[in-house]
């Protein structure tokens, strides 16, 4: 099948097993619904899965790692060479994502899927599309066949993970300017103004921020992305990271695993993904709501409530990694909660 | 020294240690505080203990459990005898308490504040002010001394578990009828509608739920508690389980160590010991945002987020153990990241 053969196969829940996992956090010693979002995830898990105790044993962070053509306009307080040191630094140990991925017993997968920079290093896969994407403030990021080419890398990063037994998945990025195009993404995709989606990124002064606004108008008004067909949003104001992300969630509901949203690039790769399968938002679980006000506005055009509010702005798929935590919580929680049969009183009684 | 010599003697942060800890974080491979709360956390751990190197290790959430008198007006879906029940069950390990402290490698500390039965059973520590306040809509939950007696119970439970090398603590509750009593003290201390305090609770019927408001209003009218004085709104409309619970918040601070809050039960005792005294404040760490809607009223007051949002109300000190997990990673990153030297790459730009 092509990409977008699989992309249509995409279909819903699992309700069947969904009803079975509701009745067994029903007889759980709690009143009922009393751990909220929690119970939410284990029948999610088991609407994507199909099973009744489903494991989330086997965790992986993707890391779509990518440069931007738009760096060249000053949108970002660190040089563009950054995105090449960061991606081999993830296979040292000592960035971010190594340190909270080791903490909750999680793999990360590194792609470099665009680095503008020759990597040669063992633990980053070499994927590249391009060395980076051309400027969007001067015309269109990437062709279409890039744009396609992307979302392929991710959904077959997807099935090589499910292959290997993998049952949770997390998405990450590195590439500066990566706020910018997902801006520009989060503008068109939700019909706000690119005010509103703006943030400083890993940090600008003010002036650098109000050329950052002008630039994501700029490369929108000569683009002239059609908001109805997100691969043109994605080929002409979005990245190859995200393209590489937006492929992660479409692949996660071609083959059936859970996968969770980090920040505000992740959000936005997420929301392309849905904009071009509905069905997609049935796959995804939210983490952490970024300090990129831009994402606040596609979790609500997701219909996504992020789980933790902690002001985080690294990225990585940190945001991702904490969120596992809670994932891992859900699940014990659900198989090692005692029955009320076994503790011996009556269940609460139902909200009416 | 007495209960108020002993709450006299509060002092705040340390902020040398605060400073150090400050430039570490600083020198961190990851933009200027994009680790948000993470790096707070740190801070305040530093600020409480004085190390540079703060250790959350060992864990306790301590469990106050204590009955109602105003369970007699009908404001809970559940037979007061749960609140015996269900404390005797946190020594059998299979309730939600008992689950996610175990999962995130935490101790629970059981206390008998007040139930209102004989408790006899191992992992129950027997600190009975009472089998139970009074009936708070017909007079005084309990007298000025039975609430000074809580507060010590909750202040002497924190020395103990300091000298066994506790460095983290936990706060949770079961007492039927409790989300009654913090809707009292919640409205009292806020100076807010009785209204927007209350909530469902375990569970509720329409019909009973107007007469939870009802209960909590006339309970105020009756009492008059004096809102400059804290001990006669804790005295008045009240329970054990608070009393207890707010003990421990300013044991915490007289011996300083960090104290999450878990729900709406917790963060009324929580006002309550800042009411008390407010340096306490500086050594509270928030958890959840609880299901019942007078939690939100109560963190503003206490101008405190919580990190998580779950939609949860189970109580027992279940959002205080997901917090944990999150102070945990707070840690361990801040002492495993690497350093820009190591990185070698040159520090992100300050946000100016």
């Amino acid at each position: 099948m092509n990409t977008m053969e699989l992309i249509n196969k995409i279909h819903g829940l699992n309700t069947e097993a969904m009803d079975i996992i509701q009745k067994r956090l029903n007889n759980l010693t709690k009143p009922l619904g009393s751990l909220g979002t929690l119970e939410d995830i284990v029948k999610r898990l088991g609407g994507i899965t199909g099973d009744e105790f489903p494991s989330v044993k086997n965790k992986t962070v993707i890391i779509m790692c990518a440069d931007n053509g738009v760096t060249d306009e000053k949108v970002s307080s660190c040089p563009k060479s950054v995105t090449a040191t960061v991606t081999e630094n993830f296979t040292k140990g000592f960035t971010g994502i190594n340190v909270f991925t080791r903490h909750v017993g999680a793999d990360i997968k590194v792609i470099d899927i665009g680095v503008d920079a020759d990597i040669d290093i063992d633990g980053v896969i070499n994927k590249k599309i391009r060395k980076g994407t051309s400027n969007m403030a001067k015309g269109p990021a990437m062709t279409r066949e890039e744009a396609l080419k992307g979302l392929t890398i991710g959904i077959e990063t997807v099935k090589e993970l499910k292959d290997k037994g993998v049952n949770l998945l997390g998405t990450g990025e590195m590439g500066i300017g990566n706020t910018t195009t997902s801006s520009a993404i989060a503008s068109v995709l939700t019909g706000s103004d690119v005010e509103k989606m703006v943030g400083i990124g890993s940090g600008l002064t003010k002036e650098a921020f109000k050329n950052k606004i002008e630039i994501v108008k700029r490369s929108i008004e000569i683009n002239k992305p059609d908001k109805d067909d997100p691969i043109d949003v994605l080929r002409k104001v979005g990245g190859f990271d995200i393209a590489g992300l937006a492929g992660c969630f479409l692949g996660a509901a071609i083959y059936r695993l859970p996968i969770v949203i980090d920040g505000f690039i992740s959000a936005a790769a997420a929301l392309l993904a849905v904009k071009i399968n509905p069905m997609v938002r049935e796959f995804l679980i939210p983490s952490h709501g970024s300090a990129e006000p831009g994402s606040t506005w596609i979790m609500e055009e997701l219909k996504l409530e992020p789980m933790l509010n902690l002001k985080m702005r690294l990225g990585e798929g940190t945001g991702a990694a904490l969120a596992f935590q809670l994932i891992d919580m859900a699940v014990f929680s659900y198989v090692e909660m005692g029955t009320f049969q076994k503790a011996e009183i009556e269940p609460y009684k139902p909200l009416k």
